[in-house]
């Protein structure tokens, strides 16, 4: 017999894998048409399923988060990958040890002492020096001298550079975007280029956010290109004009376990964990509290009706005070956009996946946590 | 060989033991003082380990916040349990499962049409209903005159009420902490008088949240209270006079990723995740960003650092001016108290147990997620 919505547990996440292909191949012809490789992100998914949707469309390699991502992925047999937080002599030895059993996945560093200890190891684990462009959390800008330092402590093991403008998520407008998406592009490639006239081999020029992809009006001199929250997207990237509302994949199914129509609210059992405690979208054009209020159907049939409150297993719904108060008995199901996707998914085990009615055809496994 | 902290993968929880001994002991005796007995509710810890040490100094049954920790707790030989968020007719068939497999699970509703539901059941679940005491998100007033009929409806199921004055969360002195419990109190008690003048039996008379039965000055009519963060206490609590920071027993390990000097800074591979986005301190005495930081042994050695961004997988530190940079190497660990000790814990699936020195002398697994 089918499984429906309403044979789930909740809090659960839903996938719409009619949304996702959609998604998956908008960026891959994105980046077909900019001439530079894919190598999808898969912090937000976490899921093999995913990935090998995102292969067959054409992706070259993917980049993870966290050990346990290139732990699952190897095991699932995708070799080239890249770790892309700067790495720890620990943390090198279970790389090494991955790609021992069969896995090729690189690193990165912004570090001369940690590029010594690269090289020194027994093992060739291709490295990216990483660069800032800008945001000014990893990396060194490609005029620093530590540039050419960690270059020279990699030896043969550098295999390229790597850059992340997550400083793309407080641009707003689709100019300020491109804008930001060029200065990445600039600031990598001259690195490769400094790089290059020091003598160094650069073979990998990676960048990439989902808005700076996105938003790119070209990217000479760039190899390939990083993002991972398209696959999904969310409300925050519908506030700054990088996915629409209507292609968001993944929402989280909450049962109502408290009805206060005297204050037009609704209690759900989907609360902070579940949710998240992300408020990104408060910084943004639409403030949507913890979320936004779908129907069962993820259809946006309450107005602008929010998560306002988000305790450890409750949210409260402020509902749309244009819209009269829903019809809805304890034990009915609604589905909340998320703000910040790649948060919401992190507390989850699995999607639920459906493909645009109410049945689950398949449930896909997420890879949690660290090694 | 001894497992010490060095050797553990991060980021990852560290528990210490002796601190939280300290921390169950004194709320034990302060329910004895006040001649209730003490419920603690797992969502915070959800281990079977650290139930037992509560259970061990006292503690009569056990609240839970989702049906995956009912399920784990039963599995573990625990009965007596209130899983405290308003039960839906799918959620109540599950219940009546674990009962039927030997556990004692009650459950709550404010819902006369749920009330019913359980009162149909063929199963004898018990039921407290649930009364609003000024949080405002689950429970009605006790001169509500849906307090009569959700009883009424419930018939033999109904074994007591319960309330949970979360917005002592918002109160910021210990006065006005004290005044909160006795209006729970008073509310609480209220309810069950107002029930037991219509005939009905009210066993349980349930309170708590873990700053006002700290604050509590009498609990005369009350037979229980809830509470759980106090077990591992977090920086909100510490703001709010309920938990000493040097009394926090669970902090994040983290590794050092990044060397920012020039910007006073570093990274760790803490983020958002592993840390949540909580940011609960905001709101109160001092906002510690998403944590303190503190030296690898847990001493708060870096004065005023905090962790000032959280991107999923990285964190960034805002060293104190005051200090000067800290003598640390890409690898060296840290330890980040947190603001929400039972967000930050979400993330996470064990605890390594230490006992006041770097030695790991246990690895305690928690339940997270949902059935």
């Amino acid at each position: 017999m089918a499984v429906i919505l309403s044979d789930l547990p909740t809090p659960c996440l839903i996938l719409d894998r009619t949304i996702l292909a959609r998604n998956i191949e908008a960026m891959a012809a994105h980046a077909r048409r900019l001439g530079v490789a894919l190598r999808p992100h898969m912090k937000t998914a976490k899921s093999i399923d995913v990935a090998n949707m995102a292969i067959d469309a054409g992706a070259q390699g993917i980049t993870v988060s966290t050990l346990a991502e290139a732990a699952y992925f190897a095991r699932h047999g995708i070799t080239d990958m890249i770790y892309a937080a700067g790495i720890t002599p620990r943390k090198l030895a279970t790389i090494a040890a991955l790609n021992a059993a069969g896995a090729d996945i690189a690193v990165i560093t912004d570090d001369p002492a940690t590029a010594a200890v690269i090289a020194a190891h027994q093992s060739h684990v291709r490295t990216l020096v990483e660069v800032d462009t800008g945001e000014h959390r990893g990396g060194m800008a490609s005029s620093d001298d530590r540039l050419l330092a960690v270059a020279a402590n990699l030896g043969d093991r550098l295999a390229g550079v790597l850059t992340h403008a997550g400083h793309s998520y407080a641009g707003r407008t689709v100019a300020e975007m491109a804008d930001i998406a060029e200065l990445e592009r600039v600031g990598i490639t001259a690195a490769a280029t400094r790089l290059r006239a020091a003598g160094h081999t650069v073979g990998i020029v990676s960048m990439g956010s989902s808005p700076t992809v996105r938003h790119a009006r070209h990217l000479n001199g760039v190899t390939e290109v990083r993002a991972g929250v398209y696959m999904f997207g969310d409300l925050f990237q519908a506030g700054i004009h990088t996915h629409a509302i209507t292609d968001i994949a993944m929402t989280v199914l909450a049962s109502v376990i408290g009805l206060r129509p005297a204050e037009h609210r609704l209690v759900i059992d989907a609360g902070g964990i579940a949710l998240s405690k992300d408020r990104s979208t408060q910084a943004g054009p639409r403030d949507y509290g913890y979320g936004l209020v779908l129907d069962q159907q993820g259809r946006a049939a309450y107005g602008e009706s929010t998560v306002v409150s988000a305790y450890q297993e409750h949210g409260v719904i402020a509902c749309d005070p244009a819209h009269p108060f829903p019809l809805l008995r304890v034990g009915d199901l609604l589905r909340i956009a998320p703000n910040h996707t790649c948060m919401t998914a992190a507390a989850h085990d699995r999607y639920y996946v459906v493909q645009g009615n109410e049945e689950v055809r398949a449930t896909w496994d997420r890879v949690n946590g660290w090694l």
